[in-house]
């Protein structure tokens, strides 16, 4: 499976990538543009939660981590591997149709704070984001927050409890974090509640292998 | 929670509806379009196991579900009731870029069969179907399990090993079914392989709700 740190870290796409806009290479000819910033599709509920988390990242504590259209977007050197793929939270292209969302990991690491707003084009039942659409923002959320910890992972597990709907338009926070470390094992859970803390939506355990960097990057694609 | 049978019955919509096109209700002014059916971006791998389904249909054992851009498509009294959402796993236009599924269930109930293609849109680890993704598919393949076995049904728990990497553009059979039910409790589990059985690419359980038809829908989304 997947072995190369390479490979995983542009995936999950948390780091190794200065912010802000620069010369495009996966993503086309447009400028790269770090989505994981306000729009004029987001609330006044995810942006007054966005600049509460903001403020958390003056003293250099927290993070924000960029999120690009390409997970190899985040990765100067992966310049040669665009293969016309989508980081599968950024498959949608107009602003708040899919997933909007922004991370925030702790400096030290073993904390990541998601904040969320599902779009329309996320629906399960009827009004509310498909069960799958919320495994999606945990395992994204967790596998942040391991390969901040750790580096290089991959999900080998992942259990989620759904307690609650989550509404199309509402704004919620996936609080995630470590919670022990068994040699290459990262034992992870988070919650997922309304951004003000109102209703507990979900909560998840997790289990990441750190891999190996020194074995060899899965077969290549058949990426039609 | 979800308590409505419709709500349900519309979001996972695996039946209620005659196949083939219509009037447009939800979608907007276009035919409404079965979108379980073959089309240009299918690879030869995945209309062959479609066939061979298929032929699975002939005596009247298995069923093939049609699926709709919305699931409100699926049933015709939830007319009123379109928002411009979208099914989750039916967001993304172009053919062939997202999910590509079609999903078989026994007539008899307590078993689903889905046939996934994964799209470059998806893409988790590089050249790899996310890991949201896959839980996507199997929640969609159990819930329409469930949803056949049951009625009104909702996910409770949702457990997934993940095994194996599913390359972007393979074929995979999501093969599910009922274990056990306990009152309104109903158990189930699926594996994850590619379609010629070669690979075990995930395993997980869970446990859907049945619902109590007569209690009131969720609250109207804040869908922006």
């Amino acid at each position: 499976m997947w072995r190369s740190r390479g490979v995983v870290a542009r995936a999950l796409g948390a780091r190794g990538r200065p912010r802000g806009t620069g010369t495009a290479r996966c993503s086309g000819p447009a400028a790269l543009q770090d989505l994981a910033v306000p729009n004029g599709s987001w609330s006044a509920a995810m942006r007054e939660h966005y600049e509460r988390l903001l403020r958390r990242t003056a003293d250099g504590s927290w993070r924000r981590v960029p999120s690009y259209r390409n997970g190899l977007d985040h990765f100067p050197a992966a310049a040669k591997r665009g293969t016309g793929t989508r980081l599968f939270l950024r498959s949608t292209d107009t602003e708040g149709a899919g997933f909007e969302y922004v991370t925030f990991v702790h400096g030290a690491g073993n904390r990541a704070l998601c904040l969320c707003q599902p779009g329309p084009y996320l629906e399960g039942h009827s009004g509310f984001m498909h069960g799958g659409a919320i495994a999606t923002i945990i395992d994204t959320t967790l596998g942040t927050c391991a390969l901040e910890a750790a580096g290089s992972v991959m999900t080998a597990k992942l259990s989620i409890d759904f307690l609650a709907p989550v509404p199309l338009g509402s704004v919620v926070l996936v609080d995630g974090g470590v919670d022990r470390r068994d040699g290459r094992k990262i034992f992870l859970s988070c919650q997922v509640r309304g951004a003000a803390g109102d209703t507990l939506h979900a909560e998840a355990t997790a289990l990441f292998i750190q891999l190996d960097a020194a074995k060899s990057p899965p077969a290549a694609c058949l990426t039609p």
